[in-house]
């Protein structure tokens, strides 16, 4: 088992890697010092895995909340939910949530125990590749609304994240890219080294090679720990974790969060991305095309979902959180293991760049 | 005009209390870096005070939302309600909320405040007697649960509250007695000699003397700083600041947050708290006396509403935030100027001590 830390000073919090992390009590005890525990978790999850969570902790008073699979659940509405389960349960500021899935879950779990009493303390076990290597990590916590994607939310840290590599066997081949996108978004913002290795190793990937597997989520999270540990609430640096993520949310708001999984949206917005920076004359056309071929061979989509109409994503664009009194900053590329925030750019070019990636 | 400061490190914020605050032009630019501005307020205080506020902000991108009056709409509804304003205005994370209202709105918008976009600035000028010396102050946001009395929240500091002692002159006397309330409990738990200058001047209060207003705000506000300085998120010595307050949310709560306001509920669970206290043997029978002569002669209800059952009233007292596994904790007195926190009591007495207060 590997064991990264998260330095954020009394907010630090390891993450565990391996692959039974998920049946050893003696560790999760540690880290859930409580008799009373909600795990939430989704119907596509809890046939799955649930029991198992459940084991270590049968001498608790446990409680499992169970939402539909899909972004659309991830609502004030479930928030809601989660909170009276917990009223109903009597549960006070000691208890512990644990948030059993995908980011949506963790995302929406993170925000419950930042407000439920104002504040208690909550775990990760992410059970979707996209969480091991992103969401579960440097306690971005929130849920959507109808207009924007992530605006109901909290910095909120977990106590622990518990990545359990054997679960992505059982992960839909449309989970497993959405999470190389995110993969690959860390070589592409600050690790060149690292997108060579997934370039060399990208079958091993998709072929779910546990050995490659590990070194990713590893490499993934050092990476995010070093950045989160700088910039904790998004002052500044912690933007560039957002590669493609502007694009990528506006994708997602226009399709009422249905149709792509984030990770699909995010791979299509880093494509536009590195699209936008080469037009700047930032990126050069070679290193664009290496991005290009990368994206398309681990199956993410190279084209906006049909269903987006270019006004109504170029409008969702506008509310994203990188907006500073009117003007968007962008996430954009200077070279493969370079990227940078900027609001210095021609509106003119950021259409045509967006416009090509329509049907 | 005189100025406090909340000392929270980086957090810290000032609190002007004065006669001409609200028209302080020069002084609100200073606390409100920004062209998008939410003034958050509620159907009986716009149209008394929205004007003067919003003249400030001529030439920003202001926009006003209002809500209906009382407790019972503080809730996760109308906090989506706020955020859909903000979404639909484009605002984005440099934007300001202001908080015009008394504790329902300054509650609300501080959570608001905290969760949109994962935080933005919020500003409170608080209109009651109770938000001016009590809510306003020390970064304590929620929205209530049908189930339980702010349940849903944040700590999140406001960054500057702003306290116009004229508007006290348009308060209802059932609101003035309820900010005595909490005026009083400052006394009681860590200020004799407060407690002893209200008892000789409460008459000037009551007749609202500018003076005694005045000073009464300005020393509340210096002891609820001085304890969130010592403890802001209420990991022991800040439970004082809730004196008679588990009481009173589960009165509020039995009463499904309408009937009582909250200062009410407050004066009421404090007399309960020091009778409680008495029948411990804690409390001498003369400083119950005093107390009960003062919320009485406050006009505070001295006994508890009579749509409130027992059992209700202690079903809800079991979820307050002061439980800790299983066991409620309670702020009691050991005289007047001195709380504490306590587990250790017998539920027989506790039952008692709360029943002597039905009718």
């Amino acid at each position: 088992m590997k064991t990264i830390t998260v330095n954020l000073g009394e907010h630090s919090y390891p993450i565990f890697i391996g692959d039974s992390v998920l049946s050893d009590k003696k560790l999760l005890d540690q880290f859930v010092p409580s008799n009373q525990i909600l795990i939430i978790t989704n119907k596509k999850i809890a046939p799955l895995y649930l029991k198992i969570i459940e084991k270590n902790f049968i001498e608790s008073d446990y409680e499992a909340f169970i939402l539909p699979d899909g972004e659309s659940y991830k609502t004030l509405d479930s928030l809601n939910q989660i909170i009276t389960k917990l009223m109903e349960k009597k549960f006070n500021r000691t208890c512990v949530l644990i948030a059993l899935g995908g980011g949506v879950i963790g995302d929406l779990t993170g925000f419950a125990a930042s407000c439920y009493q104002r504040g208690v303390k909550f775990i990760q076990i992410p059970t979707t590749l996209l969480a091991q290597v992103d969401s579960s990590v440097g306690g971005k916590t929130a849920v959507n609304h109808p207009l924007g994607k992530n605006m109901i939310g909290a910095f909120y840290q977990p106590h622990a994240v518990f990545s359990d590599i054997s679960v992505l066997k059982t992960l839909d081949d449309r989970e497993l890219s959405a999470g190389l996108a995110e993969v690959i978004k860390y070589g592409l913002i600050r690790d060149k080294e690292f997108f060579c290795w997934i370039e060399d190793n990208i079958d091993l990937l998709i072929g779910r090679d546990s050995q490659a597997l590990s070194y990713a989520i590893e490499r993934s999270c050092i990476n995010k720990a070093e950045v989160v540990g700088i910039d904790e609430k998004e002052i500044g640096y912690r933007a560039i974790l957002n590669l493609g993520h502007t694009f990528g949310h506006a994708i997602e708001t226009s399709l009422s969060y249905k149709e792509w999984l984030h990770g699909e949206a995010v791979g299509c917005g880093m494509l536009i991305a590195a699209n936008f920076s080469k037009k700047l004359g930032l990126l050069e056309q070679k290193q664009f095309n290496r991005i290009q071929q990368l994206i398309e061979h681990v199956g993410l989509p190279v084209k906006i979902h049909k269903n987006v109409k270019f006004d109504d994503m170029y409008e969702n664009m506008k509310v994203d959180k990188k907006s500073r009194d009117g003007v968007l900053h962008l996430v954009l590329l200077k070279s493969i293991g370079e990227a940078f925030l900027t609001s210095d750019y021609s509106e003119k070019v950021l259409k045509e760049a967006i416009k090509e990636y329509f049907c």
